[in-house]
């Protein structure tokens, strides 16, 4: 199989036998079972990834209780841009909530792989850009809906998770109490 | 003056005087009055923006009611990724809620300057690294706190908008209706 990298970046440019051979030695793909950990809160982030498949929850404790940020799934990009750059502790884990297969992406790798072609580093701004533009509208939309039309929307956009995902990891994600998401759905199902 | 960008760049890289005149040439400054608008909903967006003084009211129209969604003053970029990227019509609108200096970084002017001076593209990949990082905690930080500590956090990280901004645009941009804010505010006067 080819490294995902390669044929994520071959989408945009034709790369060269050396240009592939780069890109899948510098961000080697690795597997992960059910509730291994990425990363945990405190550690500094050196490594970014690329979900090949899997799902990977986000999460953060505050005042000792659970928060979930995000759930990582299929060609979907993890950053810590807070940890990597500034070389502070990350304030998340990443845990996997089923069997994953995740490219690294180590910081310092891919600044030397920039470096050695600079083709690449454009391609990045570009999808960096559009990342910078999806995580925006997540946030708009959360912020401009009600719970329940955050959850009609995860149904219409990520089927997938609502079976894979227990309930209160769910709920917590959409920033409600389980029995919101509880009632909510009850009612949903009473409508439809 | 030197041109704000100039200035902004000239903080990762020296520049050469050619390379100072060609940013000066594609991103120019220009001051709009109270109420003007930088984009109106429906228009397809061309430019990005730096604040250089001023500040600008993003808001969307959702069942006729206005939702304030950002604030943006001193130094900072307000990009419309979506809009400019896919040629679509924006769903917000940008205005000067006081008279306002800015520069304007027209799209297709930025990726030539790229390509002349491919250096920029580096500096502007890492710096929009550090956008994706900085909305990304906005948005962890609004979903995981009440609206009272957002308005503390507020109070604490951006003092200047709490006497700028009419009290219901700042109660839209905490997500709560002006009766809730006005509660906050009076609960807060009372304890202190």
């Amino acid at each position: 199989m080819e490294n995902i990298l390669v044929e994520i970046m071959s989408n945009f440019i034709t790369l060269t036998d050396e240009e592939k051979q780069d890109i899948a030695m510098a961000f080697p793909i690795k597997t992960f079972k059910r509730k291994d950990f990425l990363l945990e809160e405190g550690q500094r982030a050196k490594d970014s990834f690329l979900v090949v498949n899997g799902c990977i929850r986000e999460y953060c404790i505050i005042d000792g209780e659970e928060h979930t940020n995000e759930f990582y799934t299929e060609l979907q990009s993890i950053l810590n841009i807070e940890s990597i750059s500034n070389n502070k502790p990350s304030q998340y884990n990443l845990e996997c909530i089923e069997h994953s297969t995740v490219a690294i992406l180590n910081a310092k790798k891919e600044s030397q792989l920039y470096k050695k072609h600079p083709r690449f580093g454009e391609i990045c701004r570009v999808e960096m850009e559009k990342m910078f533009g999806e995580n925006r509208e997540r946030y708009l939309k959360f912020k401009n809906s009600t719970p329940k039309e955050r959850y009609l929307n995860l149904i219409k956009e990520r089927p997938s998770l609502i079976n894979k995902v227990p309930q209160y990891h769910l709920a917590s994600y959409l920033g409600v109490k389980p029995e919101t998401l509880s009632r909510i759905r009850k009612r949903i199902s009473l409508n439809s």
